[in-house]
């Protein structure tokens, strides 16, 4: 049997935890050695996730053990915000290679970090370290990355469609771009909240933080300045779907004057990518078509009467939303296949 | 026992159907004496509707019986388009008042109507008979009314919000409407389509007639301009979601230069409505809270990072969205209590 | 206007709370004048609520305050269990009338109540001022009680169907009764749980507290005795359903030899309730026929290659299973109409 | 690249069909060469499917096709019952083997299957041949076939919890073996019938089919027989969950006295199972912990005041019930690996 990659995960029993050992068992070159929980240490991985039960042999244990680092070649940290840094710090300085899940070393600027999250930023040393792990865009840096910063679901979902059109110049940035944003209540997490009960959001659709006030708008604002070269400001409605898991997002914007052929562009951009499928046009991207797969489908419609032009991302929030992203990062960190343990399609029904 | 308004339901077998004999079965003046079915007269209404079962004693019936408008007072029509004018014709021509249901009496012009639909548009004679039925709005006219035009489920949810800021010109017009919207499957009708089961719709949310081309456009248009004089285009981004019930649409749109207390404006026009509800913002505006009653939840939020306004209005699309203002029309068309019927708050959670 | 009998909530910000306050804000005789929270004091309803906005001008107190019994006629007690007696002793004492919803007052033993709750049971002089609130049932008991001992949710959608079969003493005593019974997630509750969470519940089905552990089978099992006369077990399944609300209770039995025309036998004891509904067979009783309302479904099948019998019953856990039955004691006590508040088919689909 | 073994779909569009497709997309050893749709020939595979998209160039083709059995080695037959014996038939005289998700070849005695299908059952020849691919209990068998009877969903679900006892004898067969069953959506196909519109099945639970006349209970009581020699029969009421994927069953029945240690024989049956786990008690039995995968979650719980055992299987309808584990037959067939293309754990939340 083949020697496999051990891997720990800090913060194994949200939600984003519980995916990366729902892939990571099944990947062909890395197995979890460590997972660690404060709250849950001591008890068996199953008793927190039936559903993984038979796949491992795993005691949670809390993560302030000595030699931590000792324990894998690579970690995932799945912490609050806050929580990452000092974690992600530690492991490095051992020599180990990181993907934080956290939004702790998205933000370039520790100043934006402070004014969106209100609380102290990852030390600039850090910040520097870090690549932000949009796959598809920063592919090349993160094979040499030592810590990456995993995205976080709605940017993910958010800046795939955008960045041809970003790259290419071809937004009229007159216009401001209007997101209208959809997740499944499992981006919430796995905290006893009453909002996130079925009960409150069974049967509706709740927007939330209107107003541009949801902190995923600076790690979307960074990066498109990153893709065109230039500040365009976002505005983001976010709403929480009565479902467990998946996001849309639309985007509203005006193109530039003059004819393109945005299939071709698009098929030029993401043709050989192994997770992203362009469709015909808006009308049959959704969520339920990636669910449980790594994919992004993303879809152009335009509206000839106003000139608006609408793009759409559909992504699983918890796999190319976040855990799968990591493993996907965690695989070019390795030297791995890409796809390793990502193949196939959505569970669809 | 007060003796009753005879009403009768043309076409009763369908979601809007059932929703009017649901409200009616509890309406204090009013009670159904006859409803038809092509496909299942004969049947008993509960046979199709369960939920029924004890509350009418009704067997359906052919609608080509030729004394149908001796049947009762008023008739509402729950038809498909195309079909309703010729059955709303011979009602009006044997002194009956008609709240139709369909489309087919909404767009003054019939050229719009031809074009949009396909087929045939009314007679003019009946387009200039008919009042375009949004209650708020219209409400003089439609006590006056034989022939009540009822606004579809998007039209109603984006129209009551836009009023008042169309009324007062305060919208930039130079800025394009956006409207993101999302409706439960009950809107798309009770038909056995794939589209539509539960296999196909749950777990996901599904854009569709993206690009502008969704029929309740221009019926949205119609009105906008009949607010403020002047002729506005929106883009219309429909949604389906995975519940039965209701409907949220957001609009994203500037005002014009200059500070606005919305807050007042809006309690100015809807402060004493009985169905209409202003939130602090749009935070809380969902489409849940309002479930099985005729209430319109309305908030505002304003994006002062990008200078953008959001206005969110939420309905249940099958009570205020269809046949609970077809009921409130009626009482107003029958001089009774203009909440008869139709008292309550949703069904929550 | 009608001067209207003033009601008290005390506990109303869980979910049988708001049920209250939804059913009891169209009530034509009766009306809210204090509803105490611990948690939430000094919050207006509609902050806990927003789908009740409009409808209460009221301010959540602490239940402490020192005159509670006179700021209403009758009170509602929707609290935990061993935390109600207390309440109840303290109004009734003051001359108030009281429905408890908690299980406090259910069993007339003291010593099961011990056993299955853990905790001290009510005073033995409440115990015997009790009337069990199953209103069909009790119905006479019921307008002359002070304190009603609202029935749980399984006990209502189980022992309705049970009573005329038992009552007739048909049921074959040496076949166990087996009942596979399935609840909406708002019959757990309204507090923070992660098992509560849409991501948990969702596209599933999770029996619990199987084996005979449930806390409503010593009441069934009370009731059972009280309607044959003889001390019959029943091994209770409870399940939680995917849905916010609706409770389905399937019951298999055998009968003792002999034909019956069981089709006969409810509706002579049912025919002329105002919200039960007997169905041909179990075939169409499912608790989303009756959303919203006070209606109980019933329906027998029986399988004749195995000689079972089939009963099934459907309610809505919040109304006929809490707050509706609740409310109809409440009319019974008063003297009011008993379908008061109360009419009206459930919200479909 | 290795060469992969050919598949043929014979009635490729239904979900038992896309599931094979899904499924058979991440195969390691065969790829789908051939996929046939009378309704939808000359349409890609990823029109009907999007959630395939990029995963297949393969296009519908009519069945009729002259040299259907050359294009490929194995062929799955997803067709209503009925269809599928005559298409089976003339592949197996081309040598081909067939795996039949139908019911066509299920049924050993072709009385009964005329008796409860009401057509005309398979040639005697064939049913002679079939063997009833319950794949842990047939597994020897299975790999020397030519043709595999697929089981149903709900027999799946209730006899690999049964095998055990009825294989020890353990179960009192004076006492009737009673099964409340739930099923999602999926179980009842993609057709399009107002029955299965998320209009209908949302917020629900219906039981359908009561009183013994669903078709699996034949196939379930054959089997039975099978394992304990003696003819059991079965009470089984099947219900419809308002969720697309996944199945539960509970089975009530009582032991023979005496002392088992039935955690112990269970591991001892299953324990090297690949896909079969046993929890420690009914409690967390939840078709959710499966979705997607091709395992089944098994539980016993004991309610020792009644002496009544129960039962619990878990299983995805489409995978382990279906397509998942006509795949797990096809690897035996074929001499693969029985778990290849089958790994991993369900997809949760």
């Amino acid at each position: 049997m083949k020697k496999k990659i051990k891997i720990g995960i800090v913060g194994a029993t949200g939600y984003t935890g519980g995916e990366l050992l729902r892939i990571l068992a099944s990947h062909p070159e890395a197995r979890v050695t460590v997972a660690t929980s404060e709250q849950s240490s001591g008890k068996k991985v199953e008793e927190l996730f039936p559903f993984l039960s038979g796949f491992y042999n795993l005691v949670l244990e809390k993560s302030d053990i000595p030699d931590l680092a000792s324990r894998a070649d690579l970690f995932f940290l799945a912490l609050p915000h806050g929580k990452a840094s000092a974690v992600a710090k530690a492991l490095l300085e051992n020599g180990r290679k990181v993907v934080d899940l956290s939004p702790d070393h998205r933000l370039a600027d520790p100043e934006i970090y402070r004014k969106w999250y209100g609380v102290e930023p990852a030390p600039g040393a850090l910040l520097k370290k870090a690549v932000y792990g949009l796959t598809e865009i920063y592919r090349d840096k993160i094979k040499n990355a030592d810590l990456i910063a995993n995205p976080g679901c709605y940017p993910t979902s958010i800046l795939l469609p955008l960045y041809p059109l970003l790259k290419e110049g071809l937004i009229d940035e007159g216009f401001p771009l209007m997101i209208d944003a959809k997740s499944g209540v499992s981006g919430a997490g796995r905290s006893p909240e009453v909002k996130l009960l079925l009960g409150e959001v069974s049967e509706g659709i709740g927007p939330y933080k209107t107003g541009g006030t949801h902190r995923h708008i600076p790690e979307i604002e960074q990066e498109i300045e990153a893709f065109c070269g230039k500040p365009l400001k976002v505005t983001l409605t976010p709403h929480l779907l009565p479902i467990a898991r998946g996001m849309l997002s639309v985007i509203y914007l005006k193109l530039k004057a003059g004819e393109k052929d945005l299939s071709s562009l698009y098929l030029k951009y993401y043709g050989n990518e192994p997770f992203i499928r362009i469709l015909p046009n808006g009308d049959r991207v959704n969520p339920k078509n990636v669910r449980g797969s790594n994919l992004c489908h993303i879809g152009v419609s335009r509206d000839d009467r106003t000139g608006v032009t609408l793009l759409f991302g559909a992504i699983d929030n918890l796999v190319k939303g976040a855990s799968g992203q990591a493993v996907q990062n965690m695989n070019l960190m390795l030297g791995l296949e890409e796809t390793a343990g990502l193949e196939g399609a959505g569970v669809y029904p």
